[in-house]
């Protein structure tokens, strides 16, 4: 298989939209292919991810978008796997480029979610978990994550601080992204003083519903090279599974598809943990970025959530973890995520993320997670 | 690309079924894994083809199949391209298998809607066409291929009673399908004194609503001649779109996507129409059919009404098409049907049909349209 390179991206503002699923999405994939040099009609598929489009009462938005761009015959799709339908629908596109199949192809994640109240909201996301055993009962992601934070508690004695220096430390670096849904940091004692949503997450251990579309284009390393030097490269591409349902698990405080994807990404790359600059990981509850960082094997197992109250993942820290804000600030637009964390990689690569820039960012890594695990996904990207 | 080949089937009867989605899906892959010689162990990745799966507010079926199978940790994904959406899932493991990123894996379409009443389920099916400006206002699928219809009618001089041989020709093939929701033969005075759906379509010219599931398990050339001759070889593979709503086209009689799709899979497959056995093609709708077989090239533009009048399409006739029974007779299960329909291509260069065998059947064809053709897949299948 060839290399693969990002060669423009899209990425719109996460949060509470007027736009409707598709106009997001045409408008960030018009974005993105503007930003690569390329014109609509050099794209040859269409890979959209979204999840929750019977809000609209729309799935098959792949026609829609493509009609919106002006090339109605490009074949599209949309992808879903959970929360990770984004990495996954990168990494389909990844590999239809380096395959030889196709030599450009757009990657557009959009999801419109904000007029659900609350109690839908929660509803629909629980069709990613084992409905018939976890949804059903009554346990939505809040509670599944709930379960898994407090057995990781009691396993490794950490605290509930810990968990909510992960929460300050993604706002302060959302409220340097003008893209994020939030953008105000907050304390440790405002996390730990909001409402309680399943012990030991409250509120603002929580990632927020949003609204919102990013998109990359992709390209062969041949077609990128004749674009200029606005390029990233695809290092290393993992994705593995894992029971959905937690009742299925020997220890809750593991996320084997994690590990497996992001041993599958860096064995392709070639390189190791030392060798990334930046990570975005996928912290929809902040015990989801602890045990991340573990997975990724970026810290020993019951180190994570000591992570941020340490400073190892700060900007300027040893490993810079979402530096966008990640989910808990940029937000959560589900289909979205996956494919705004890669906009992350891209802007962090090309040295343009302003206040919020990695110095010398060489090479950044995304991990994207479905459910609580039924599906991971990890990227590694490089600058050249 | 190396060349990849379909080396296991699994087909459960379509029509209305106790099992959920998921239990579906399962015991379908199982059969295939089965069929094919091959373990669960050695399955790499599983794609999912299923569009309502909001009907048992279950998505990311496919951690929860792969569970059922004793293989959590092999990664998949949920494709959508509407009714299109098995087609392209298979062309999605295609493509991954060709590359080379995997050996083996296993494609699933599923798809449970007996529980919807009929208002209900039309109005799911309409997330399948621009919302927006059809499903909407009120038009349904089929008031969107009634519209067709008439154009078509009006255009060519065609007759109802050419569209209802259409049904009657499927419902004869369907008979001998033990797996066909429908297993009894009709009349042309049947169909056309049918309840009227939507003018010309009456309730015979419509595919019913159906659960079912099917599974396909593809590998690698070199794998499959390890597991004998029961194998059959994707020869040529097409995918395109055009736009999803009826008043951004030009000719309602035309359906671009199909076109383009075919060309794609014969030139990839270098042969001609005449090379073709047997096709099974999208007639979710009588009309559909007729419109099918113009944009495959088996007639010219406005022959294809007639085609079923004429024994062409017989199994014995020129060109045997939906030997299984098709949408019509079979049923179709919206994520299933693609695959349902590669099933079909795979048991009949097989020799395995029974009653409805054709007569040294060497290469087949398989057509699937997402909605009124905003997205088309075509793939062409070997005995050898």
């Amino acid at each position: 298989m060839r290399r693969v390179c990002v060669v423009g991206a899209g990425q719109g503002r996460y949060g509470v939209s007027k736009e409707t699923g598709r106009e997001m999405g045409a408008r960030v994939a018009h974005e993105a292919i503007n930003d690569s040099g390329l014109k609509p009609k050099d794209i040859q598929a269409i890979f959209v991810s979204n999840v929750l489009g019977m809000v609209e009462n729309q799935g098959h938005l792949g026609p829609l978008i493509a009609t919106s761009l002006g090339i109605p015959q490009v074949p599209s799709m949309s992808i879903e796997a959970a929360c990770a339908s984004g990495s996954v629908g990168f990494r389909e596109a990844y590999i239809n480029v380096a395959s030889g199949m196709y030599d450009v192809a757009l990657v557009v994640g959009t999801e419109k979610v904000s007029q659900l109240d609350v109690f839908r909201a929660t509803s629909y996301f629980a069709m990613g978990s084992d409905y018939t055993y976890e949804g059903r009962n009554g346990v939505t992601f809040p509670g599944l994550y709930a379960l898994i934070a407090t057995a990781y508690l009691h396993k490794y004695g950490a605290t509930q601080e810990q968990l909510a220096a992960i929460a300050v430390k993604n706002h302060r670096n959302g409220a340097k992204n003008p893209n994020a849904h939030f953008q105000k940091e907050i304390t440790i004692d405002d996390v730990l003083k909001s409402r309680m949503v399943a012990w030991p997450l409250k509120l603002y251990d929580c990632c927020p519903f949003s609204d919102g579309a990013s998109a990359v284009v992709l390209a062969s390393e041949d077609m990128a090279r004749n674009l200029g030097d606005e390029r990233i490269s695809v290092l290393g591409s993992g994705r593995a599974g894992m029971t959905a349902s937690l009742h299925d698990r020997e220890d809750l405080t593991r996320m084997n598809s994690a590990r497996v994807a992001a041993e599958q990404a860096f064995r392709m790359a070639g390189i190791g943990r030392k060798d990334i600059d930046f990570a975005e990981v996928h912290d929809c509850f902040t015990i989801a970025e602890a045990i991340a960082l573990e997975e990724l094997g970026f810290v020993e197992a019951g180190k994570g959530a000591a992570s941020a109250q340490d400073g190892l993942t700060e900007i300027g820290g040893e490993i810079p973890v979402n530096t966008s804000g990640g989910l808990k600030s940029k937000g959560h637009p589900v289909g979205a995520t996956g494919v705004g964390q890669i906009v992350e990689a891209y802007e962090q690569l090309r040295g343009r993320s302003g206040p919020r820039q990695v110095k010398d960012a060489e090479i950044g890594l995304t991990h994207n997670v479905g459910a609580t695990g039924g599906t991971a996904a990890v990227n590694i990207f490089g600058r050249r």
